[in-house]
């Protein structure tokens, strides 16, 4: 590893895709890799970067919405480098509660100047430019229905780690893609790193923004799309967002048609991988025999979020990696 | 910077602004404006600091009440020093569930030993004496109606920063001045930096305790104070201690007769300071234009307690300042 | 203190005293009482550690059910080791709200590799073996009504600390056995560490495997009990698990039979020493006269609590302690 070749943020914060140039990609790539690597013999990875850098960092998180996965894993990650991490989640025990709004809170910690913060909330008016403004990087660790960069990259790790390359790799969305923030990001990450898109989602839970979408080949029948898929990345169905029964369906229709199980695992390719961005709900949009197979890297996608988390904050902070 | 002329601090805990000597004082907002400075030029203050004291110290936060920005700050605070903060808040989720008092949950998170407790609660019999027998410094972050020192002392640095001194600054305190802890600290510490005060409140919420405001001018009319001052306090309506309607007030007249908006600004000095301990609920005690004022340096109070409460830890860790 | 004689840990998680060898035990009370004495002197705990090897660890706790004193003790044990410190608690913030299951959320936060993982939740089927599998060590922390092996080491602990010896020690334990995690953990440590035990309980609230507790003494009356005892370990009855009503007593029934109050404090040997594992519920259980009385060492356990964390994070991180 050498501390040459990251390129710049281009932007200060990162909120999307976009905001990281294909330099940035290799090097998070690259980094989180050696990451794992060194974590695997060592136990730890603050012997991989500069730690009298981290001393006395501190960052912020807030999330206004529900999260395990991506909120622990930037506390890990942030606890392997040294970093301090401090929380505010759970906002009927903070300010809130005496009637500041959402964006006075994040004003407020924006304020305290901590060095990064990490957001997680619902999509509010004026929500880019808000973010665009503050003197401290902001990550999308999950905004609204727009983006959510950091579980794209995870995607984009493991598709790499697992199949040996993103390039040329045709990865299949099967669910609800209209909810997810993970397929919007999805969708500009790995098309930049040259993989070809599917999906297969019912009429109602299909993206609006057809034009983002019109590369993305439409496989009317999971079927046909499995067989033509490398990678099938299985979204959740975020009932808390909408109810099936609304969208005109019965869950014994939903799980019929879209629902990863055997018989769809027996009909994709034996070297296949199967993602899954998390929480996924058991029996819903896919079944325990599923997740079971060894091709489902469920589990790795989890794994792989710490070590792609540390090699963010490394390239936001720009840290110095150190060489072997 | 040096390390003499700190003074001690005289008693063990940090419960109220009669804790800290005037030498205490004048080292805390020497000690906030020196590591707000070298956070501007470094992004950090842990090279402010002799960081070996610190490693291995950790501070107990109990939040009882609701907050965002007292919380937050000492947590930042905490991190920026190279200190574990660690956070009991939401009770319904400690042992209070299963019938513990907020006594036993403190003296438990006491005998813990860690270096320093901050706390945020309610009033409680004996709370004094309690906290007082403590043999770990305990920092009052809000207690009940009574004193919130650490508030007090952002509030003087922030006035000493944009007005050039406290002493000799006329500060109109406006609104529910009964249930505000921070009023009852700002109080007793500009008077001793050598401000002079005003306040306009109804009579319903004006303090009980008459003898202690005694010297502070009352303004029938908002005009007339905010003609008169040079720093306006603004304090929140705290609707989860009363409702205006039982003190026989409609919002309608509250807004009418104290709150601070674009025609209060309008007579305000030009070079006046408009302040507020947060949070503040727009469009009751303040107006979104008021905010929106360049006089206006809530935000700044808010970055200015990160760093006074990294003064306030390290003084009463008694850490040392790097010669620089 | 050496590091040699500490043993392995023979598995790699602390699931129940059954995991600690001998040698682990031995080693353990002597950590802790080094850690304790060092900290009086130096109010910290790190020079006692090759803290190089502590730098960028990570514990993540997962609390699903309420907690002060485990939690907080095992947050300031890490702090006081400098070990980064993360917690899931409160779980309707977690993914759980999205329909994730414990285990789904337990294996997220194993695949993000803590250096250890602290649990504390209700049983669950197969936890045994789900545990036994975590490649990352686990820490039991309380696990339904099974184990909680860390707190028995506390009260081991406090004993030898105040009685001077484990060896020979008349322990009687009163209250709601049935329901103690405590109760069958500290049967087994305080066993092997050569305590005799005796019981004091109703027959409802009595254990279910009468084989395990067979050697226990069994006391019908409080005062032969007592008379008996060198220590009281009082349990808490656990009206989150049942109610007594249920069970066939009155709250009146139940403090007349069980209650540790002043006419038990007036037969119990003047050098006793009474210990209650927390959160003791005043006036239920235990009466305020016996709280206050000398022979109660109920916040001493507390404290050492930190101590004895320390030493088992310690144990199973293998940290190199430093000779003196």
């Amino acid at each position: 590893m050498n501390n040459n070749n990251r390129g710049d943020v281009k932007n200060l914060s990162l909120l999307g895709i976009d905001d990281l140039s294909q330099e940035n990609l290799h090097f998070l790539l690259k980094t989180a890799a050696f990451f794992k690597k060194e974590f695997y013999k060592e136990g730890r990875i603050i012997h991989c970067i500069n730690h009298e850098q981290t001393r006395g960092l501190v960052v912020q998180l807030l999330f206004a919405e529900p999260s395990t996965r991506t909120r622990a894993s930037f506390e890990v990650a942030c606890g392997k480098l040294g970093i301090a991490a401090t929380s505010l989640w759970n906002l009927h025990f903070s300010s809130m509660a005496k009637g500041e709004t959402l964006e006075d809170t994040l004003q407020c910690l924006i304020a305290l100047k901590p060095n990064i913060i990490v957001l997680r909330c619902g999509e509010f008016k004026g929500a880019e430019s808000f973010l665009r403004s503050s003197p401290v990087p902001v990550i999308n660790a999950g905004l609204g229905a727009k983006e959510h960069p950091t579980q794209a990259l995870v995607d984009a790790f493991t598709i790499q780690e697992k199949r040996g390359k993103v390039e040329g790799e045709k990865v299949l969305i099967v669910g609800d893609v209209l909810h997810s923030r993970v397929a919007n990001s999805n969708l500009k990450l790995l098309t930049r790193l040259g993989a070809k898109l599917g999906m297969c989602t019912p009429e109602e839970l299909s993206p609006v923004d057809k034009q983002a979408w019109k590369d993305v080949v439409r496989f009317e029948s999971l079927e046909t799309g499995i067989k033509w898929a490398d990678v099938i990345m299985c979204l959740r169905v975020q009932r808390e967002r909408h109810s099936l029964r609304n969208i005109g369906f019965s869950m014994a229709e939903y799980r019929d048609k879209y629902r990863i199980g055997q018989e769809e695992m027996e009909i994709f390719r034996s070297d296949g991988v199967l993602l899954h961005p998390g929480p996924a709900v058991r029996g819903v949009e896919i079944a325990n025999q599923a997740l079971n197979d060894p091709r489902c890297h469920i589990v790795n996608q989890v794994e792989n979020g710490s070590h792609v988390r540390s090699a963010i904050i490394t390239l936001m902070l720009n840290l110095e990696i150190k060489s072997q």
